[in-house]
């Protein structure tokens, strides 16, 4: 337990660093978590298609061993990077701070970090984002909320993905997620979404352009354009 | 990396206890691994369904917080016992041996024990179980095995969960999901299930008896009945 904090301590250092870096670079930085499968990529994808022309997309791309995802990121006009954990189910604020030197965040608007697929050790390792979104696949029940508090209650904002699937799933409500998210966050901030197919996806794009423009007097402040 | 050399050293050795502890009860231990939401509880309540009258099922479910999958498996008639891991992302064998002891294994025929929703960490933990199982839903996309591939290379058997959803999923084949696992296990035991609606589990009921019937000649020896 003591090493562990002493990780923790040190991750913490390390993802202060990150976020100041982010910050005088003028990108907002959001952190992707979910299950294995949950969807993340797709939401990136959809989301490029939405910003595409507006604003410059980064994405790093958190995975054990493959480049798959960074690639598919890179499809949809995102410049990526993968970040490769080996045997590590979550990424850390150090894996992190290497990959964006690797990448160059000048010129971006955001950087996206796709976590590893995982809803335990994501949630406990400050990368130094300054948002955090679940994307919570709708196939996979709606009692993961209670199952796995820690990421949900970290959530400023959950995606409940492939919800076009809701019709073909006997029993399963909608309303069940969004009240098994009630129980473990005080104000859950939920949408769902259909990225596959770019459906639902405006409120969660309005809401990171209003994220992206409360950060900017903190990049004013700094003597940054934004 | 030597603390963890040295932390798995120390639950191979507990690993090594509940294994010869299993033999000695004559169970088949069985954990079950795989995503959140994958489908574990589902596949072991159809599993129940298909042995009741034959077979006695005991199951350990691994959750950080909850009990919700003990008392699932509870209502389909195996006598069960939820581990609390608290923040840890994967049971280990300490813990599977606190469980065993409050469950009592005497008159069991098979142990299943439920892993942490994960498809990382579980995968080198040893819990002492004779087999291996992972649990997939065709709607995570059959690029899993590929970027989770030390979880598929133990696997001795892996249930494609979810396969009555095939037709909802557009784009998505069942022969790249075979394709996949075969790229990172050499021969692979895939069976498509569909849990909810019983469907496909016969493959998996008669592979377990099999193994079942395998381990027996060591119960034999042991003097056990069978």
């Amino acid at each position: 337990v003591d090493l562990e904090e002493r990780i923790l301590a040190a991750n913490e250092a390390r993802a202060r660093h990150n976020r100041e870096h982010f910050l005088s670079a003028g990108v907002l930085a959001v952190n992707v978590m979910g299950s294995p499968g949950s969807g993340k990529t797709a939401v990136l994808e959809g989301t490029a298609r939405a910003l595409r022309g507006s604003r410059r997309l980064l994405a790093l791309a958190g995975d054990l061993t493959t480049d798959l995802d960074a690639r598919r990121l890179e499809g949809a006009g995102i410049r990526s990077r993968s970040i490769s954990t080996g045997s590590a189910c979550h990424l850390d604020a150090e894996m992190v701070h290497h990959a964006v030197h690797d990448l160059a965040l000048a010129g971006g608007d955001y950087l996206f970090i796709e976590n590893v697929g995982n809803l335990v050790c994501p949630a406990v390792f400050d990368l130094g984002q300054a948002v955090n979104v679940v994307v919570l696949s709708v196939t996979e029940g709606p009692d993961k909320p209670l199952k796995y508090p820690v990421m949900f209650r970290k959530a400023d904002a959950v995606l409940l993905a492939k919800a076009d699937l809701l019709p073909a799933l006997p029993g399963v409500r909608l309303e069940d997620y969004l009240d098994n998210l009630a129980r473990v966050a005080p104000e859950p901030r939920v949408w769902p979404v259909a990225a596959l197919t770019a459906g639902g996806l405006e409120p969660w794009i309005d809401w990171l352009e209003t994220r992206r423009a409360e950060l900017s007097g903190a990049w004013v402040a700094e003597g940054l354009e934004v």
